[in-house]
């Protein structure tokens, strides 16, 4: 089985609520390479509705965007760096400093949801990833995160 | 009571996890005029933590960030077209087009928060807000939101 980037967040930092494997109550977002690229997927339940009941509000909508853009930087960093999330060395973490989302249409619920992750860069403590949060084929969302590395 | 720009949201409008007062699992956000600029407060219950267990999670941010400003985009518009919410015409309504959030410290859990939006332009059915989400006098998060207006 493949362990997800989040898998290797050590235990003091898993208790987000869009993707920490200790917080019971949230979405526990799991990310993956995909070739050079990263995903996710995931279906939003319905309590998530925007003001209409159908569709996800805007708020989870930036969650998702923003945990697997963060995890996705620390995945491409740790490649950058020439290793690799799960190697010997201690995962790095990224948090966010800036994050655009322009939504382009409805997000729909109930329904698997697909959020990609690519490199723009990445250079000393800043990267810089480009996201789409996609749903039949159409992209829903676009986001462009700068995520900084801290501690380490 | 003063009533918040949201209970003036029709009924179909009213589902939405951060900001609708039908949604019994969510926010509930209340929004209102402050002067010339509006504002909001809550409380971030704890299982809407970051990784680490103190912080709120960058989702919940930008969820607090997102229902405030369409809220107040509705707000600043139906002033800027001579009524207000909760007068006799049918509630104007917004859609986030696009939101930039720039994360500048750690928004603390189970104490209160406050979000606040200043019209930055309304013109025809852009209005462009600016977003501060403020936590013991400190701002945690601002944002920049261009919202759009739908139906009517």
């Amino acid at each position: 089985m493949t362990l997800a980037f989040q898998d290797y967040y050590p235990e003091r930092f898993s208790h987000c609520f869009g993707c920490g494997r200790s917080n019971p109550h949230g979405h526990q977002l799991k990310s993956y390479w995909n070739g050079e690229d990263t995903i996710a997927r995931f279906t939003i339940p319905a309590m998530y509705s925007g003001g209409v009941p159908d569709n996800a509000y805007g708020g989870t909508v930036a969650s998702l965007i923003d945990c697997h853009g963060t995890a996705s930087a620390a995945a491409f960093a740790s490649r950058a760096q020439g290793h690799e999330l799960g190697g010997e060395q201690e995962p790095v973490r990224f948090v966010t400093a800036s994050l655009t989302i322009d939504y382009l249409r409805p997000t729909p619920l109930g329904e698997e949801v697909t959020v990609t992750g690519k490199l723009i860069s990445a250079e000393g403590r800043k990267v810089r990833v480009a996201l789409t949060l996609s749903a039949r084929d159409a992209v829903c969302a676009k986001g462009e995160m700068l995520a900084v590395q801290f501690g380490g």
